[in-house]
């Protein structure tokens, strides 16, 4: 009621409202056993907190292609098998991998202080004896583009920026291109290397890392974040109007191809000619924290959520739970799969890949003539306080190049808000993950599991709407 | 009216409430020009801040001894010397300084992985190879007090323990054994190493440090702080049972005595004749982050205050500023102060160092025959929302050993609710300070000033209440 009037008194004053609200989404009854699965998952959670919560500390970060990634995959191994999965194997890959060494990073004049600095993936060697420039600072990737290289070499680049938190995260993608980009754009213009404000909203001096590759033949040199406490400082002494000059120090070393590989487990369907329902994550982290957020959590969703259906019965289609290695460092995994398995027919696909926080949106792509299973999933995601959102647009990480190739493609989209606190960052840790959020995490991909693999212990064919 | 409302429904209804009821303070009416100080202080902040600011950007981290110390000396010269102080000048001594090197944590068996650590002040120096045992775990300094010399030999202590936020900071004496007690005791019961849960309240992976001392003719063995994700981290793996074996890098070294010093600023008094009140904080900072909170706010807090006073007018007390040195690592500078000035008579002494958020209660120890110049001192902080504390009790860190000798002092509470999540790390850095809240410190400061003082531009005796 109360928000009934909120809503009248909006219309009647509000001009800039469109004229049209969206029409209700149509009744459709969730069946009985999938919401009875949905609210026994937001009740209790006897498997996600159990994954995330071993996986983290028997293992802790597993960084891409390193023997730490490896144990990782033993333990998933170990781990599916226990809890009843079928079909658990590995499909292995190989890929480059870039190791990080000692890092630090340090204002010789005008005021002598050290900084927190982490080195981006792929970022060049400095050499332990580091290298020496005066900072040039621009406050976005395109004032650096337009910087004339005259002005850029031999020089530090810092790029600032002001990356605020999102609940969908799409902050992310525009602030993100410092990172991405400034490197090869410093190098090219002869920096002898560049440090960047993190792409992060925090305020701890934890940097954040990420992935970045140096392309257009640009020469690798030493390029790395700075945490925004640090950023800030730095933007201060800059203000000053004096020449600032800092020592960067990141060693690392390329060593070569090593092993990865995408772990995979079923929970076989009643019908085997039918296409299955591939539910994703992604095993490796990043090595400086213990990947509880990025990618620990979805990981122990995905799986939870399909043991839940195990538990209950025998559903119609495969559900195909996907591990996948080397996500971080340039989405191997996903691409392996692809290469493997992306031209068989998939009945859909959809991965958590964005941490623990709750559930607020669900989008889809199954395509026109699925309209009435996209509503029904939608529905049957309403009652955790999922927004039904676009029936036209979803994607992933790992999956998002096979869902870009037109596969039916499910998202369930997490809040983002405190997401890019924690990213990519030693903080990432399991302290972070509240169980409350997990479990409603695990109820969503319960519900889109029941709708989606079409009727646990249900007679053959699925019910057409 | 709604609080005189919920107040009689507790006194309805409550049957643990007291008896009493605190009697009501006097009414004291505060001296108009000292309120209209008060507010003004509040309203706006011409000083404070571009201290802070000043000192964490231009100086940065400044441990005792070191050469950052005396840049900052250099530079709180030049800042009270420009903001119009008197008697700017530096009261010279020297100590042993301790200094950090390279520091690692890493579990060997049975999950290998990094875990995040700092050395405490005063570690002994594990060399570069660092020490190997395996981790005997206590949840307590008396746990590990009670433990056999044979069950610790060749061992690394490990104390984990639970301290929580307290507002008035009272936990850190509590929980802080660990730090302060449990190195010497594990060195005299054979260990190799110890490792404790930081003396913190945050969740972020930067570990607490702080000093200790090996007491007792105990042999220095490497001591550090795990952050709290690391030692929540660490009882995880602890729990599984099976041996855990750590190797611990810390290497440090003493590098002998170093020069620091009290940089000590005045407004001088109308009547020179009569005592000064001291208003004090430490210039020093740990080495981890640019001592923001720890204590440059105390610094500009103090600061800003006694200028306020200079702009109004002369005080008839003189008001002294001292910026203590080497605070953290020993109050070597309140002790150098106390030695050279400890038996002159001070109308009061008191230290900000409990960070920049807002001040919520007011003790103080001017003795019985000045309870009427107490009360008017809480009359005057009460519009701030300041509590009446204790009339018999007041403390400060450099200026604890004078209170002890019973020099007249008061303490000005702030909340301490974040405090332990910032303090003695990385993290300690400008961002964390509430403009606004450091402005309440500020009027704060100036309400005691002009109460303390003997009243501005006022005739010579302070009037009798």
């Amino acid at each position: 009621m109360i928000r009934i009037l909120t809503l009248a008194a909006l219309l009647a004053t509000a001009t800039a409202l469109p004229a049209q609200t969206p029409p209700p989404a149509p009744a459709i009854p969730t069946d009985a056993r999938v919401a009875a699965l949905r609210d026994a998952a937001l009740a209790s959670d006897e498997y996600a907190w159990d994954i995330v919560e071993g996986l983290t500390t028997e293992v802790g970060q597993r960084m891409a292609g390193t023997e730490a990634e490896a144990r990782a995959r033993v333990w998933a191994v170990r781990k599916l098998t226990a809890l009843g999965f079928s079909n658990v194997r590995v499909e292995p890959f190989a890929l480059p991998v870039w190791e990080r060494g000692f890092e630090s990073a340090e204002i010789l004049a005008p005021f002598p202080q050290k900084m927190a600095i982490t080195a981006l993936g792929n970022s060049g060697s400095s050499g332990p004896a580091g290298v020496t420039g005066q900072i040039i600072a621009f406050d976005s990737v395109d004032a650096l583009r337009a910087a004339p290289a005259s002005a850029v070499r031999g020089k530090i680049v810092f790029i600032d920026h002001r990356m605020m938190p999102t609940q969908d995260g799409s902050s992310y993608g525009q602030f993100g291109a410092p990172r991405r980009q400034g490197p090869t754009i410093a190098s090219k213009k002869g920096a002898v290397g560049i440090v960047v404000r993190s792409i992060g909203t925090d305020f701890h001096r934890n940097p954040h890392t990420g992935n970045q590759n140096f392309t257009d033949g640009a020469t690798p040199i030493p390029a790395g974040a700075l945490s925004l406490p640090d950023a800030e400082q730095m933007a201060r002494i800059l203000k000053r109007g004096k020449p600032v000059t800092m020592r960067l120090t990141l060693v690392s070393r390329n060593i070569g191809s090593r092993p990865s590989g995408n772990v995979i487990a079923e929970a076989p369907g009643r019908d085997r000619a039918l296409a299955p329902v591939l539910v994703g994550c992604h095993l490796d982290s990043w090595d400086l924290g213990t990947g509880a957020v990025d990618d620990g959590a979805g990981c122990a969703i995905v799986a939870a959520a399909a043991k839940r259906i195990i538990d209950a019965g025998r559903p119609l289609r495969t559900i195909r739970v996907v591990w996948f290695g080397a996500e971080e460092v340039g989405l191997f995994g996903g691409l392996d799969y692809r290469a493997r398995h992306g031209k068989e027919p998939h009945h859909a696909i959809a991965e958590s890949d964005f941490g623990a926080d709750r559930v607020w949106r669900v989008d889809s792509k199954l395509g026109a003539a699925r309209k009435a299973e996209a509503e029904a999933l939608a529905a049957a995601l309403a009652p955790l306080g999922i927004v039904r959102g676009s029936f036209e647009e979803a994607s992933g990480s790992d999956i998002g190049p096979m869902a870009a190739d037109g596969l039916p493609t499910v998202e369930l989209g997490q809040d983002g808000t405190r997401y890019f606190d924690l990213h990519h960052t030693p903080d990432d840790t399991l302290d972070k993950i509240d169980p409350a959020q997990l479990r409603q995490n695990v109820a969503a991909w319960t519900a889109m599991l029941g709708v989606l693999s079409g009727g646990i212990e249900q007679p053959r064919r699925i019910r057409r709407r």
